[in-house]
């Protein structure tokens, strides 16, 4: 029987899911069904969201879990009433700090995942639009704005990793595909050449990539074992030889792949 | 001065971050320099980090804010020895999580964040992909395997919130824009006639879209508050006669636009 896990919060839920993610996890032998209650923000979303808790309790013939974010003292009140462990992110962690830091906190709702300053918000906004307008070598003008240039294959998770450099940290990412005629030739594209040090490179087991690509184009040339292995040998060999540190993907999320690379680069990220 | 605050995770850092400014921005009136140790995977790394932490305790002359999500015992009780208040997240929750649960949990590193099963990572990565070869209207072919489709005028916040939806949710996303041919016809571009039910539109206040238009073209027809005025008050005229639902954008993060969309419109996330 699935126990019922429940993300609570007067905002996005975002970070009440993040929290919970990564606890459960920590249970891999039991399943769970999730529900994430965003914008409980008045009494009565409260209540629904109570009585929704309480069903599951019912159905399930368990107790479900319900991670909180809420920041409203009464409304925590009322969730703790709840037919579950209610965990209580805010009253675990705000009294400490409160006395640590000697000053009542605002107890204002929704302050993460929000705007912010125009600036900063800004200078998240323009790196998405440089990462979107330097994805796959389509622009080669601008990479002396670049704060880094992914190179790699097709389909070795240049893409994604750069647009979570944008998004999470602010960073000007571009990338640029390392095709097979650069390959053959043992040379990096043209355009790179003068941006050997913002260089950095993405590689990925040759049996995950025929699995990728075949997804997209079945039995092609472009897709076969063969040819991904000789294109792997062949680019790691070239970032070897140009001095050009590269990750391999394979086993790597979009997470890992981008806060490693701003770690081992120590580039500034400009956001938080 | 600034109190020093120090996020320490043995994998990317990023719950640790999320958890940690969720808290400290309850705070608004103290200023805080921050940093993030992800990788604290072996004892070395710990010892130094604990050197750092202790560093800054000396310089700033006041106890940092240490917020940890290691989870290997050893490691975490090095770190309860630093001249920090240490917020340690693993200790705090799971143990009311596995009296709970009745079962030890598996002190497994690296569980969130993670590739995870490959078809959900397939399905992540297949919807930012989508995103991508669907932004800004470049392709109006494929739209109906779009989940959604986001439209507005010009730098109404269309990608970034797009992207998100894919990236956080695997949700196929699509974006379309509403151009002034469009507007002054008060005619829905017609690629997007078929997928009505599919639209959802972003709008902004006119002065903030004039305050964005004009880092991009200073001083152009384009950027000019008449000119925003004007495009804003028909595209929302136009999402009013077609019965589109719409939000307006100004005061919304990336975040809060995205998981609003998915709550109002009750579409299916295909990740948590």
């Amino acid at each position: 029987m699935k126990r019922s896990v429940f993300y609570v919060s007067d905002r996005t839920g975002i970070t009440a899911e993040m929290l919970g993610q990564s606890l459960i996890t920590q249970f891999e032998a039991l399943k769970f069904r999730r529900h994430t209650m965003p914008f409980v923000d008045n009494p009565e979303r409260a209540r629904n969201a109570i009585a929704a808790i309480n069903l599951a309790a019912k159905t399930d013939g368990q107790r479900p879990i319900v991670f909180s974010t809420l920041i409203d003292q009464s409304m925590r009140q009322m969730l703790r009433t709840a037919d579950a462990l209610v965990l209580d992110f805010f009253e675990i962690f705000i009294a400490p700090l409160e006395s640590e830091l000697g000053t009542p906190s605002s107890h204002a709702v929704g302050k993460s995942h929000s705007t912010g300053d125009l600036h900063t918000y800004t200078q998240r906004i323009n790196a998405i639009n440089f990462c979107m307008a330097h994805d796959d070598g389509v622009n080669s003008k601008g990479l002396d704005e670049a704060e880094i240039i992914l190179i790699g294959v097709s389909r070795s998770g240049k893409t994604p990793t750069s647009l979570y450099l944008a998004m999470q940290f602010g960073i000007k990412a571009a990338n640029y595909p390392l095709i097979p005629e650069d390959l053959d030739k043992q040379q990096l594209p043209s355009a790179l050449h003068p941006w050997r040090k913002k260089l950095w490179g993405l590689s990925i087991r040759p049996e995950r990539l025929h699995q990728i690509r075949s997804e997209r184009r079945p039995d092609s040339r472009y897709a076969s074992l063969s040819n991904c292995r000789h294109e792997i040998q062949a680019a790691e060999a070239m970032m070897r030889t140009h001095g050009i540190p590269f990750l391999e993907s394979t086993n790597m999320s979009i997470e890992e792949l981008s806060t490693t690379i701003l770690h081992q680069t120590g580039l500034v990220r400009h956001l938080y």
